[in-house]
C-alpha cells in the first residue's frame, strides 16, 4: 500500500520522484510510479545484477525532486544501505523516503535523516498485517485533502491509527515484540546480536576458500539476508546420482539437520539465509557447523 | 478501504453512483464519493433520523447508474435490509453493492442478487483487520489497469489475496470461525439462533408497555443491533440523587450485573445491544431478565 500512498501524498507538481534502483522492492515501487507519476531512476545497479548498491558518484539526482526513494535492505539480492545516501545540501534538501520493511528495528536509525520511513512489521517487529509509517510532520501537509480519506497520512495521525479497523491482534503482538527487544537490552543490544550473527556467517563463507561464494560486493552486504552460492552453483556432487545439483543437495541435507528455509529466491537461485531479529546466534552457529561439515564431506 | 476501492473499480464514465442513504455508514461512503465522483442520493431517511429504511416508492434511481450502494445493516441506527432493494429490470440491471460489514454470515444471502459485497470481518466472522470481498466476475474488468495495483480487485483475484502481505493470524481465525459456524449446523442454524435472540429482545421491549421503546419502525428493525430508549431517555429515576439519567443508571446497573456494552452510539444516545454471532441466547435471556427487574424496581 505504501508504494501507492507515498507518491499520492508526497509528490509535488512537476517534481519527479528520484529512485535508487537496487532490486525487486524498488522495482515494485517503480512499477507503481510508471502508472503516470513523474519519476527518474537516479541510479541503478541492474547491470551488475544488483550485487552492490550504487556508488555516490553514480547517483544522478534530479535538480528538483519531490523525494528520493530507497529500499534500505534488499531481501532477494542481499544488499543493505548501512548509511543512507546523502540527499541534503546538494539537492536542496530533498526528503529521503525509505522502505525499511526488512531491516527496521534491526539496528539504530537516525530518523532525522528521513522524510518518511515505512516498514511492514512481518520481518523484525511482529506478525504479518501491520505496517509502520514514520513521517516528518511538515510532509504530511503536502497531500491534497481530496485524496481518499484512508489514503492520506494526516487521517491516520489525526485519528491515532483508528480511522479504519486495524488488525488488533497483530498490533498487540508488535507491542510484545518491542517489550522483548527492551528486555534484551534495547536496539543497541539487538544491533550487536545481529552484527555477530552476520559476521559469523560471512566469515564462514569467506573461510571456505571459494566453496561457498557470496556474489555481493563486501561494502554492500546485508546483515539481514545473506545470499551465497555453493561451489559453482550447478556443479554436481560426487554423491548425486539423479542429476540434482549440489545446491539442491545442500538444501535437502540442511533440512534433514533441522535447518530449513535456506533456498534463495527463485529469481536469483542459490542460498539465502535470513537473519531477522528472531534468529539466534546459536541457530547461525548450527548453520555454519553444518556448512563446514557439508564442505568437508565434498572437500 | 472499500469506500475508496469500490468507486475506483466500478464507476463508468458519466454514470453516477446511486446511494440509498440510511445512516452513518452510507454517510462515510457518500463522504468519499464527494471527493469528485459523480453520485446521486437515490433515497435518504435522514429526515426521519434514519429510524427506518426507504420505502420502494421513495427511491429515485438514476436512469444509468454505475451501481447502487447500500449498507445492509446500520449498526448505529439499528436498521437492516431483510431483502435487498430491487435494482434489476426497471433500472437496466444496475449492480447492487452492499456493505455487509455488520450482518455478513448472520443469515443466508442470495449472492446472485449482488454485484459486489464487502464486509469487515470483525463483527461476525473473526478478528479485526480482515475484509471479505465478493465480486461478480464481469465487474472486475471495469477497472482501469492503470489504477494502483493493490487497489484493483483483479490483482487480489489473480494473486489469490497474496499480492500484499495479509494479516495471517486474523485470516486463520476467520477459518476457525467458519468451522465453528459449520459445527453449529451452518448458516441456517446461525440464522435461527440470531432470529431467536432478536425476537426475545424486541418482545421484551414491546412487553414493557412503553418503559422501553425502540424508535425504529418494525419492518426496518435490525437483528444485529437493537436500539432502544429507557423511559423518556432523560427521565430521572427516583433513586438518582446526583442528577444522573435513568439511562445512565441502566448502563451502570447492567454492568454491575455483568452485562457490559449496553450504551448506544454517542451520536444517537440511548441503548444499543449488539447480537452478533458470538452472542448466545443465554446472554440475551440474562439481559431481558435484567430489563424486567430494572423496570419492576421503578414500575
Amino acid at each position: 500500500m505504501q508504494f501507492t500512498m507515498v507518491p499520492m501524498n508526497l509528490c509535488l507538481p512537476g517534481k519527479p520522484v528520484d529512485v535508487l534502483h537496487t532490486g525487486a522492492w524498488t522495482a515494485k515501487a517503480i512499477g507503481e510510479l510508471k502508472k503516470g507519476i513523474l519519476h527518474n531512476i537516479a541510479a541503478s545497479t541492474e547491470p551488475e545484477k544488483f550485487t552492490r548498491l550504487p556508488r555516490p558518484e553514480e547517483i544522478k539526482f534530479s535538480s528538483h525532486a519531490s523525494y528520493v526513494h530507497i529500499c534500505t535492505n534488499n531481501t532477494i539480492e542481499g544488499t543493505q544501505w548501512t548509511a543512507p545516501p546523502e540527499t541534503g545540501p546538494k539537492t536542496g534538501d530533498v526528503p529521503l523516503v525509505a522502505d525499511m520493511s526488512s531491516d527496521i528495528a534491526s539496528r539504530p536509525i537516525d530518523v532525522s535523516k528521513y522524510g518518511l520511513i515505512f516498514a511492514g512489521a512481518q520481518k523484525n517487529l511482529g506478525p504479518a498485517g501491520v505496517t509502520v509509517v514514520i513521517i516528518r510532520r511538515d510532509l504530511v501537509e503536502r497531500a491534497d485533502k481530496n485524496l481518499p480519506t484512508l489514503l492520506q497520512y494526516r487521517t491516520h495521525i489525526k485519528e491515532k491509527s483508528l480511522y479504519h479497523t486495524p488488525p488488533t491482534f497483530a498490533v498487540y503482538v508488535v507491542g510484545l515484540v518491542l517489550e522483548w527487544i527492551e528486555s534484551l537490552g534495547g536496539i543497541l543490544a539487538i544491533e550487536k546480536r545481529n552484527d555477530a550473527k552476520a559476521r559469523l556467517l560471512y566469515d564462514a563463507i569467506e573461510a571456505s576458500g571459494g566453496f561457498y561464494r557470496c556474489p555481493v560486493e563486501k561494502s554492500s552486504r546485508s546483515k539481514m539476508n545473506v545470499v551465497f552460492r555453493v561451489a559453482d552453483g550447478v556443479g554436481r556432487s560426487a554423491a548425486a546420482q539423479d542429476g540434482e545439483t549440489i545446491e539442491r543437495q545442500f538444501v535437502k541435507e540442511a533440512a534433514a539437520a533441522g535447518l530449513v528455509g535456506t533456498t534463495g529466491h527463485r529469481s536469483v537461485g542459490g542460498m539465502r539465509i535470513s537473519l531477522y531479529n528472531a534468529v539466534t546466534l546459536e541457530a547461525v552457529e548450527a548453520l555454519t557447523g553444518f556448512m563446514r561439515e557439508f564442505h568437508r564431506a565434498r572437500g
